[in-house]
């Protein structure tokens, strides 16, 4: 059960050696300081700050860029925490094999052309990360563009993104599965003046994974805030305990997760090796342990930037400042679209503004006008109303091109009078400034994004971050019997049989072997009934017309039955036929899908929606990796937009949302418990019934992986 | 009917006094410069470019700012084209009145204190707008920050964004209905070196409107692109003149609407005396016109800046060059959510790059791999054939922090020296650049943006304006008879028998008077047939279960005829009862919306959407103003997301769209026909019936104003 892996302290402390090694040989090196082999000692002999040692290695040279070289690792005079390999791809595997001799723990593999070449690279790919394992010896890469720590000077990397200016150190720590974009990532934040930590590229991915990196991340203390790039996931064990680490540890984490279009999953196979995974099912991952997902770079590093100042609120309200009424409205457009509140001040308050400039608008956005601009004294008093009555955790000032105006500074100072008194708050500008004088404001404590809808994108992702870490643990998975599924898929009887062991309610039915039967069964439900072809061999009923709804009467069951017998030897000959369901007709109810499928990554997932065109047309449901209790049940089937329809829209009874939960969440655990030959659970439709009349499947079907 | 408003060249002429005088008075001149009746002589002097008189007018002063004053309007040497006036409010009609008198064609009221504040003050400006009319004067304002523009010179303003820097000569005009936010626009475009022509703002709209002044920049050679910022539209006939003479003239319109949200709307009420129209219905016209929608200020400022370069593909095509498979991912993500195609390059031009380097991904994205930014002759060949080969309208090149490098100017002499020779597509460069470099190269012709998402954001919007302009003249609304709407709403019947007379096929049905007529009719359509109650009084029949449906023979023909009538002496004990409506049912159609709704601002709105909860839950409808013809109706109904159920989906038959989109086009020449004492239109459900077996409304509700 993936959600409840433990999580020890210092459960990612394997990577140190490779993340933040005391020592470090480079294998390849040059003396060519514009060379893969090169670049890294360069780079750390101009950064100047790196405290181990530093040992090329090359069998030709006695010096490489001024630093004593070696013939081989076996001559080093100490075993190097980590070396980088950057010898040709025929020579990586023994390069692998020489360090894990020699007992050192990680490697960083420039080296290209394994699998993201070929079969053979794959081949070749394999044998390197079993020669590591071999020796208990991490590998990151191949392919990849390694890793380097500006705030310690460690550069095992071949990057070309210091021609503009060396790292800035910071509290951002950048996890990637590609180099480019990581460096990109990298080089705009520095660009913004913001500082990262480490940034680590992660490349093929034969052994160190990004969830992995991640999580040594969050197990940092030199680490703040994760951003991390993702093609497609290869695991999920370390990312799921990265997640975990990292949200008790109250840091948050903000995730490009590409490949989400055809296109773009086309492109991630052909550039890494990569299985891009499916898209719902990655984000419903995210959205459990309150990762967020940036759409854009920008948003990325919007996120990331403001999460520095660590102001999470888990009950996030916005409280806005401006001397424009027009941004206002634009402000209120954004803050509603992201689901961020911004409750009206209090009364009083309001009177009081009102007071100070007759005109104002002083509900929230707060519009002080020019006027306020104009007149200093009369801009402390409204932003400490704003701050103070209104209480709000985030506070937006929008000052525009004011903040190039030669009023700033004292009008800056004002501000910052007041907020000493409110520290707890998060306090963003949104201004035009020029870059030194807005570097200032954020070291000052401000947050500055000129671009108001930005600015509101940003504080709405640390309410979200906010959420997440103060939801209370939720509710243990029901338990349900142990299951033993079949050797093959069962037919829809014993599929509900095996469901109904676990507490999952089927509409009431019975197996007929022949018409009588079905006749005295139909009595004993009372009229309508649904008959249905009942045979092992044929998954898909209603494909050849197997299903007939609304049978009305004895006579009408009569007719029913030879139909399908007819039909069923028409389209199916080699069908076994065991004879038909006859079920209760459920009327009144809302029709839902519940069904499982299995992630190669991430195991069995549940997924819910409404039934027929929501599903099918709108693609209206959600997702979660299973099991999990009735709450997270019940927020999933509040989380689709059709919800209104099971919440008494259009002057429905509500449907019973509990026992549609409480059947969601069984299913959970029963998919778990039914173990890897599972193929998927199909319970189409299911009704709702009006609330206190329970939730009943239909229709069951079980796929066996045979 | 709007649609076919004729467009006179020169037709926004009239505003050519009041945006581009030949001499200008300032009514409260004052001579200190940082008062709103000094700073536009201070702007106009210190700028030094404005070719015409400047005449202030001060009864106090001989002098102002050293230009000799006049003490009222009467004493001027010569009428002046147009008048800034600056005096307070209890003067500012009068003042109007000496203008116009004196023969000046405009006036600037940078005054507040009317319809924004109160009922008095709406009074005021009445009289103001009076007083102007009376004279033939324009009024710009009041309330208003003014306009100007920095290729002449021109600053009738008081904003202060000048502190900042001189306004940059360009051709992007930008009209704003609020002053602060379109001096901030102002400043966000000159800040990123992007100059424009003129900045129009528009305050409380007494007369000029932001409509108006788009059209004058359409009309204007020296603009190419408009951007527009509105909050409430106040007149139809200006804005859709200006998007029409836009259109005519291939000049792009990127506008941002904002008061989508509930606080958004309560903010722009409280802000302007804006009357914030329908947020759908404000869409629906820019998408008639192929006006874009910005969503940012960044977005707005992306896209003006890319639709200077003046290139819109009709059938826009995105290529990409990449050395890094990443970016290529997430463009694809990006360009497929905003629905610009990638189409792959052609097979052997594939073939041809992977000779040259063999692990390049030469399908589009072309990742053309870290080595060709190492060898610079294979980065003409890349480039060239994704320009030549592909045939993209659009090439993006993402070359991120590549451009800050040392080789990145041997590398842009090659770009150049291909593009060079391709001079017809839209370049876009994705690069991390210095300031001046990124300058440098929008100088040459490149359209610069750092992030990859916004450029693939601004390359669609081109595609959007292309299709606009290249869209064929649309077809004729369908011809329909005068209609005679009655005294007052009609009966379901009598709506019925109105909507006939225009072709608008309804299901068969009659009215019968008593239980005997009733079962001939039923006996003449075929069983089950739909009872209604039929009563002019009552309209909305569902609510007091005034509608039976599946009425199966005769005996329950007359038991819901007794049914209906009781309910309605139960509920409704007044209502005139005219007997029962009997219709057939039909059965196999899909459920649709088909409706008509009286836009403040810009009349009938036809809508369209699905039946049931696809409005009521999703609102999935789309909007569109009356009247249209058969192709902008289907149109319509192929835009809702549901459209799918119409097609096919689920293995249905097709549904008849032809009929449903005649229906429609229909019904939107009747809206027109009926007149302003139309009060909506709902046929709901319209059933589409298969392919060829038409569209019938099963209910119709015509209210009629009184």
């Amino acid at each position: 059960m993936p959600s409840s892996t433990p999580t020890s302290p210092g459960r990612f402390a394997g990577l140190t050696p490779l993340l933040a090694p005391r020592s470090i040989a480079i294998l390849g090196a040059s003396n060519d300081a514009t060379r893969i082999g090169g670049r890294p000692i360069a780079f750390m002999k101009a950064a100047g700050k790196f405290q181990g040692a530093i040992y090329p290695v090359n069998p030709n040279r006695a010096e490489v860029q001024g630093l004593r070289a070696y013939p081989s690792v076996a001559d080093l005079p100490e075993t190097p925490d980590a070396a980088i390999i950057a010898v040709p791809a025929a020579l990586a595997v023994q390069a692998v094999e020489d360090l894990g001799r020699r007992g050192t723990k990680a490697a960083i593999m420039f080296t290209a052309g394994f699998a993201e070449v070929d079969e053979a690279g794959a081949a070749e790919q394999a044998r390197m990360v079993a020669a590591a394992r071999a020796h208990g010896m991490r590998l990151l890469g191949p392919n990849c563009l390694g890793v380097f720590d500006g705030r310690t000077g460690y550069y095992a990397t071949f990057s070309s993104s210091f021609d503009s200016g060396w790292p800035v150190p910071g509290r951002i720590g950048i996890a990637s599965q590609s180099g480019a974009y990581g460096t990109h990532l990298y080089t705009l934040a520095r660009n913004r003046g913001i500082g990262a930590s480490l940034c680590i590229m992660t490349g093929n991915e034969a052994d160190v994974t990004v969830g992995e990196c991640i999580g040594w991340l969050a197990e940092n203390p030199e680490v703040d805030v994760i951003a991390a790039y993702i093609e497609g996931i290869r695991e999920a064990p370390g990312l799921i305990a990265a997640f975990e680490t990292a949200r008790a540890a109250r840091k948050p984490i903000v995730m490009m997760k590409v490949g989400r279009s055809a296109l773009g999953s086309a492109a991630a196979k052909s550039h890494t090796a990569s299985i891009a995974g499916d898209d719902a099912v990655t984000e419903a991952v995210m959205a459990e342990f309150g990762v967020v997902r940036a759409r854009t770079s920008e948003e990325m590093l919007d996120i990331a930037q403001t999460a520095t100042r660590r102001i999470y609120p888990a009950r996030n309200t916005l409280g806005m400042i401006t001397l424009s009424g027009g941004a206002g409205v634009l402000v209120s457009d954004v803050a509603e679209q992201a689901g961020l509140a911004m409750p009206p001040m209090p009364e009083d308050a309001q009177a009081k503004l009102k007071e100070l400039v007759s005109f104002c608008a002083p509900r929230n956005p707060v519009d002080a006008t020019a006027q306020v601009g104009n007149d200093l004294n009369l801009l402390t008093p409204f932003f400490e109303s704003l701050i103070r009555d209104g209480g709000y955790s985030s506070i937006l000032g929008f000052f525009t091109m004011v903040a190039s105006s030669r009023r700033w500074p004292a009008m800056l100072e004002k501000l910052n009078e007041v907020r000493a008194r409110y520290p707890d708050r998060l306090y963003v500008l949104s201004a035009i400034a020029p870059e030194a004088a807005t570097r200032a404001m954020e070291a000052d404590g401000w947050v500055c994004h000129e671009d108001p809808s930005r600015a509101v994108a940003a504080i709405a992702a640390m309410g979200r971050f906010g959420e997440a870490f103060a939801a209370p643990p939720p509710a243990a998975p029901p338990v349900v019997p142990p299951v033993v599924l079949p050797a093959a898929t069962p037919s829809e009887a014993e599929a509900k049989r095996l469901l109904a062991q676990a507490g999952i309610a089927c509409a009431p039915e019975a197996a007929c072997a022949d018409a009588d039967a079905a006749v005295a069964a139909a009595a004993g439900f009372g009229y309508p009934v649904v008959l249905k072809i009942l045979s092992p061999d044929i998954l898909h009923k209603s494909e050849i017309g197997g299903v007939l709804l609304d049978v009305a009467d004895a006579g009408a069951v009569r007719a029913g039955v030879a139909t399908l017998l007819e039909r069923a030897r028409a389209h199916a000959p080699a069908a076994r036929i065991e004879g038909v369901l006859v079920a209760k007709q459920l009327k009144g109810g809302v029709e839902c899908i519940l069904g499982i499928h299995q992630d190669p990554v991430f195991g069995p997932m549940a997924m819910f929606g409404l039934g027929g065109v929501f599903v099918e047309v709108l693609k209206d449901v959600v997702f979660r990796r299973c099991p999990f209790g009735e709450d997270v049940a019940a927020a999933m089937i509040r989380a689709i937009k059709g919800f209104p329809l099971l919440d008494g829209a259009r002057g429905r009874p509500k449907a019973d949302v509990a026992a549609l939960a409480s059947m969601l969440a069984r299913l959970s655990s029963f998919a778990v418990a039914a173990g890897p030959r599972l193929g998927s659970i199909d319970l189409n439709p299911v009704f709702a019934m009006p609330a206190g009349e329970g939730a009943f499947a239909a229709d069951a079907v079980i796929e066996v992986a045979t």
